[in-house]
């Protein structure tokens, strides 16, 4: 490639100050390092996760930087040592890694990375502790190692997924986060037996990725648990059978649900991070067998309390991080799940804008408008 | 048999009052109704159960009450529609039952049978509400079913699991319940990989049949964790290999383990019902793939608090009830386990008496010496 080992200029989506709209530079994107890959983004969307850091409200401010981590491209050229990608291969960056030597790495169970765990408070290489991006020679932060709201990022290897190459990367491209998180966590750890009732708490995207989830699994009833009644029409798309929202009931939704399905349903998925949420979410699950997941993040204040019998009943609570994936080995497979037909991944796509109106984007999350709105990097 | 059909006059232990030492009386037993066996108990041992509800502190008085459910008998006659139990049969009476037809039955995940799942409360067979025992004419209350602590008891069917004739009943009567609690929560719900890492909360028999389970799934580490230093010595056998006295420790003792452990226990099991240790248990699991198992049974108003982080983290919380085991299709393999020499049984006896002597097993629970004393019908 002309390009490798050179500085590379591109346009990226600057994120200048807290909340304010990014604004379109021009910025360097400095040649991979050793253990790492440039990756030429072709298309991204935008997560809550982005526009929660971008509005750093509580979190540590870091500016200027370039936000972005559901997105799919091609490798342009890779670092020193990297051996299991190649410049043209396909890919979807991942903002939590898989380095494959620590222990979480090598048991069975956990996806949760020793060396590339997410981390929001970095905005630099893990490798050497400098950006890779610059204007004029001021450094631009990344975030989460993958800052893909630009037209070239530097990743490390294990941040990045190489998947087969006839996926369309304007759809797969968002199963690098929120899709993927609510679908494995039905999948991968509420494990629903065919023919069981599963509750989704929360219709947003990571919710209805874990009713497509139980749909999947070939759950027989989904129940839909959702504050916002409007959501409930849209998730019936993914699988949602029945709706309960909690407003238009007197008793706690533990019981409402406890009486809709003879004592509770078989498994439960908590995709709000609402700590009253969470606990529903548990108490309504069945004594003798019922398994509850937490997957949306609480509030770092939130205190999770329920009396102790509900778990000496033999109730299992357990919580996941992105869905267990382990992004370099299973993300191929989630891929291959939608080539095979079984995962429909265009029912989550609701909009579509070229880059330069980015900040289209955060406004239809604002306005809580569609469920991903897909940005193509080249109009 | 010349008794079948007939009332049989025998010795039981009755308990007049709360707390006053158990009497020997001539007690009349009813012959088995419909879906109920009439047993000739050989041996019986004493649980804390009896005891909290022989004390009745707190709990509903139900007296004159014959206590007893680890036990170890023969049946004597069978009553109408019942096929899977004759006369001869060796069996164990158990506290909480298997219909075989219910949800719970029918799940290959529970053991908490509709129909026999234990009632505390309940003085009475199920099928017409009345006592098998009487003196005079007057009813004793029975106890979870079993009241073992008579020389023939009347039980529902789904309450007695046959079991291998082979095995000596003085052993194996200990396995009707706290030993196989301990054991299956660890086997058969924790489920420690070989070579793994265990904590065990509690060292009273039900934590040293958990260590004992931890042994024989091959963990490597079994670190008992205790208040009382002098139940140390005696975990040894059970495998322990390590031990923690909470009291000889500024910092939580969550941390301490952490810190033995690089970073977590692979799997705990709680067995003193304690609500602090349960939450320590919980927060002493890796994360990525801890499992923590809460066996003990907790006071009524306790309640269970964690940041919700710490399930997020991949961290999984389940509780169980008798180790997980359908009574009737399970505990004739756990007696297996034992005839191949896997499960050693002899260590937890450390006393016996004759049934004339009873009181004596009561004063040495009390005063915390020894594990299980086995009760001789016979001498």
């Amino acid at each position: 490639m002309a390009t490798a080992g050179k500085v590379i200029k591109c346009k990226a989506a600057v994120a200048w100050e807290a909340g304010k709209p990014l604004s379109i530079e021009e910025v360097e994107v400095a040649p991979p390092q050793a253990m790492e890959v440039r990756v030429k983004i072709l298309f991204t969307s935008l997560c809550h996760t982005d526009v929660y850091f971008w509005e750093a409200k509580g979190q540590t401010p870091m500016f200027p930087r370039i936000f972005g981590h559901e997105a799919g491209g091609i490798v342009e050229s890779v670092g020193e040592g990297v051996t299991d990608l190649s410049p043209g291969d396909h890919v979807l960056p991942v903002f939590t890694g898989e380095c494959k030597e620590c222990p979480h790495c090598k048991s069975a169970e956990s996806n949760m990375c020793d060396l590339l765990r997410i981390n929001t408070d970095r905005g630099v290489m893990i490798g050497d502790g400098k950006s890779r991006f610059s204007i004029n020679g001021k450094p631009i932060y990344h975030f989460v190692g993958t800052s893909t709201f630009s037209e070239y990022t530097v990743m490390h290897v294990g941040c990045v997924a190489k998947i087969n190459p006839k996926a369309p990367l304007d759809k797969v491209c968002v199963l690098s986060c929120g899709i993927s998180t609510g679908l494995g966590a039905t999948i991968n750890v509420a494990r629903p037996p065919k023919g069981s009732t599963v509750a989704i708490f929360g219709l947003g995207a990571v919710g209805l990725a874990a009713a497509e989830g139980a749909r999947i699994a070939g759950a027989s009833r989904i129940i839909g648990v959702d504050l916002n009644a409007n959501r409930f029409e849209e998730a019936r798309k993914f699988g949602c059978t029945e709706f309960v929202n909690p407003k238009d009931h007197d008793k706690p939704v533990q019981q409402v649900l406890a009486e809709m399905t003879n004592g509770g349903v078989d498994r439960s998925v908590e995709c709000t991070g609402n700590i009253n949420a969470m606990i529903q979410a548990f108490e309504c699950v069945h004594d003798g067998w019922g398994v509850a997941v937490l997957v949306g993040v609480p509030h770092k204040d939130a205190e999770f309390k329920t009396h102790p019998m509900n778990f000496l009943n033999e109730r299992t609570l357990k919580g996941t991080f992105f869905g267990n994936y382990k992004p370099r080995t299973d993300l191929p497979n989630v891929v291959e799940l939608y080539m095979k037909k079984e995962l429909e991944v265009e029912k989550f796509i609701t909009h579509s804008v070229p880059f330069s109106e980015i900040n289209t984007a955060f406004d239809l999350m604002h306005k809580g408008e569609g469920i991903r709105c897909i940005i193509r990097m080249e109009n």
